[in-house]
């Protein structure tokens, strides 16, 4: 059995007039975060620390932010066409630990039903899919309530 | 044997008037970290790594900010605790990978005794443990001396 | 079989005047990053990863930044220096998972040849070296092309 780690780190900024999607579901919160697919900065994190573990480049190689079919994207199709790539070079999911960093809103209400969204998507056990969430104690961009930011580590195995 | 990762990351403000606790010892600073607890940032880290390999939730979730019992709290206790949570599903620590990022006080005299100390705790070898530190050559919060931050990577097994 | 984790970030300055070092290769950009060595953010923060699991300290500790033997010092030969020194304690590498985090220049475009320079000093295969690069989408330090950061995590095994 052949064992690796990845990591991912993502970054999206928080504007007014877009929904705040994370983990595949979407929060209640006045802002939400920019960018040209839905900005889910969380599976993100999380698929380019499977596409580093699997060292199948990144996020941005295979799903480019210039790219027509990437316009508007839902992140659970990212997340699950990830492990279609990650599953071709016969690698599975050993287990995620994710950390949000996000000033406001709580993200703690929300976690068991993005572990749940998330392991569907996968296909895995809830039990192999950690998500914790930390302020930045009003310090940094994150503080400043500027952005989101979210990172990611990663098992995998090859029977 | 089953073996899991987890990652930790934590913020926090650099004040005046408080002492500077950093993997369970106290450091000779003119600042300290303000927390509801002792602010130990290196300690809470490792804790959320430990939690996140587990897929136990995190910190804020078993030690809130908001309750008395960890009013002034001793984050060794915080980490002692951590490890009773996690062996009781079953787990037990492989290593402990850790960074301290601070444009001051300087570190690597210190980290021998804090790893000495976080064995202590832990009930586990020296060896098992290892600090880094790095500034980040004064750019960014920590870079202004408002704040340090730590991260922390684990890896847990079951038997 | 005994396999352990570790983590590793560095931050350098981007400045005028100075080459850009990355992964071992030099880029195209019109500024570079400031160190006493070449400043190779990507290397340092492995190097760091590598040091971390084995347990022998950081960066800091083996090639500090007021020697005058660290003094324009290539990065490569600190990558080798540190796999040298892992290995003196029966470690070999498993696989490393890096992100660079800049706002420019693009680095996709160079991460082959990053691979492939890297697993040549580590004598490693390629497939064992993931480097990835995301921006921070204009929001802090790397997000005003103040500075340069990089994360990588590693597995190494002693048999």
């Amino acid at each position: 059995m052949k064992i690796r780690v990845g990591m991912g780190f993502d970054v999206h900024q928080l504007v007014e007039g877009r929904d705040l999607w994370m983990g595949g579901i979407k929060l209640e919160h006045s802002k939400g975060l920019l960018g040209h697919s839905d900005a889910d900065v969380l599976l993100h994190a999380v698929c380019d620390a499977l596409l580093g573990a699997a060292n199948m480049r990144d996020i941005g190689y295979h799903f480019p932010d210039t790219a027509e079919f990437t316009d508007g994207m839902d992140s659970k199709v990212i997340l699950k066409k990830t492990i279609e790539l990650i599953t071709t070079k016969g690698y599975k999911l050993v287990n995620i630990d994710a950390t949000i960093c996000a000033e406001r809103p709580k993200m703690n209400p929300y976690i068991p039903e993005m572990k749940a969204c998330m392991a569907q998507v996968i296909g895995c056990d809830e039990d192999d899919i950690s998500i914790k969430a930390t302020t930045t104690e009003k310090l940094g961009f994150t503080g400043r309530e500027e952005g989101i930011s979210a990172y990611a580590v990663v098992l995998i195995e090859k029977a």
